[in-house]
């Protein structure tokens, strides 16, 4: 980096994502116990305070690490089949969301959140009710579309889509596989479909 | 204790049952991070030793702990209207798994078995899927009652029931209250039932 052109400004946007990228890399690594503020630092080669100026609390870099490697892969598709682009949506994010590094920070902060309400609120707002929205979109488009009945509010029928499989994931040892995804859309479809 | 004319082996289970009673009583004045084995024994008035004679870790002794407050007031009452009945035990049952003593204990054992496998397959075991088999077997009742469709296998059902409301509980601020509850049941009922 030293030698780059760089002014102050887009300097410490670089060294931001440097330090995004070194938290993601240990995640990847070590998982959530070992992704602490003193590893990332010693890694990137920088004092705490490099990393407590930007971050407040390890909540902070982590939803922001997690922010990083969430790309707009995990959008749906919209292929004209609502029942085909929800499951390979679901298929596809599973892997995304179990895996490093998403998987471990992802939940290590759903961990995190069940002693911290703030923190819940906050991975609420930035990823899950991100999930839950774009579900619904989906399944609007559709109901719009004719392919799912009117006049029904959808908007919990994504927090069910959505719910079950984190559930899933979370507290049962089962895996989110083509079998739970087919299950969940045949309840969706029967409740939802135009006949 | 010290006058009552017990045997070795009542005396052991006598005190088995008072350690988990103190547990439970610190979950509801302090919540999980104070329930160490250390609080514990100091209430108790043992040594550590004397838990880990019974308890090879924490989450042991919160396990027990937590059947031990865990009542049949919490399964599904049967009046012949599965809607209803479901209706009720979920709002009957959503303050007792959030409220002290289980709701601290149970909310901290999920967030550990985040990173602890075989305690999330023990969690699973003991009280996930204790819901879902009972749910499941009220379901399946009132599909051999003629309420719900024949030839459909509820299982998975019974998971996406339990699995919408410990998502909303344990992911998101929002509440389970009648509203959540009853547009679950809308979902479940357009799913499901005979028309």
């Amino acid at each position: 980096m030293a030698d780059q052109p760089a002014t102050p400004r887009r300097r410490g946007a670089a060294r931001t994502d440097e330090l995004l990228q070194v938290t993601l890399d240990l995640a990847a690594e070590v998982g959530y116990a070992g992704m602490t503020i003193e590893a990332v630092a010693r890694r990137a080669g920088v004092g705490k305070h490099t990393i407590y100026r930007r971050w407040s609390s390890r909540s902070a870099l982590l939803l922001d690490a997690l922010s990083r490697a969430w790309t707009t892969d995990l959008d749906y598709h919209d292929t004209g089949d609502v029942r085909a682009d929800l499951r390979e949506q679901f298929l596809r994010s599973a892997p995304a969301l179990t895996d490093p590094p998403i998987g471990p920070v992802y939940r290590g902060l759903i961990a995190e959140a069940q002693s911290d309400p703030a923190l819940r609120a906050t991975l609420h707002e930035r990823f899950l009710h991100t999930v839950e929205q774009s579900t619904l979109d989906r399944i609007t488009r559709a109901q719009r579309a004719g392919e799912l009945v009117p006049d029904v509010d959808l908007e919990f029928a994504a927090e069910v889509l959505c719910g079950t499989l984190y559930y899933r994931h979370l507290l049962s040892t089962r895996l989110v596989d083509e079998a739970a995804v087919d299950a969940l859309l045949d309840m969706f479809m029967a409740a939802y479909a135009v006949r």
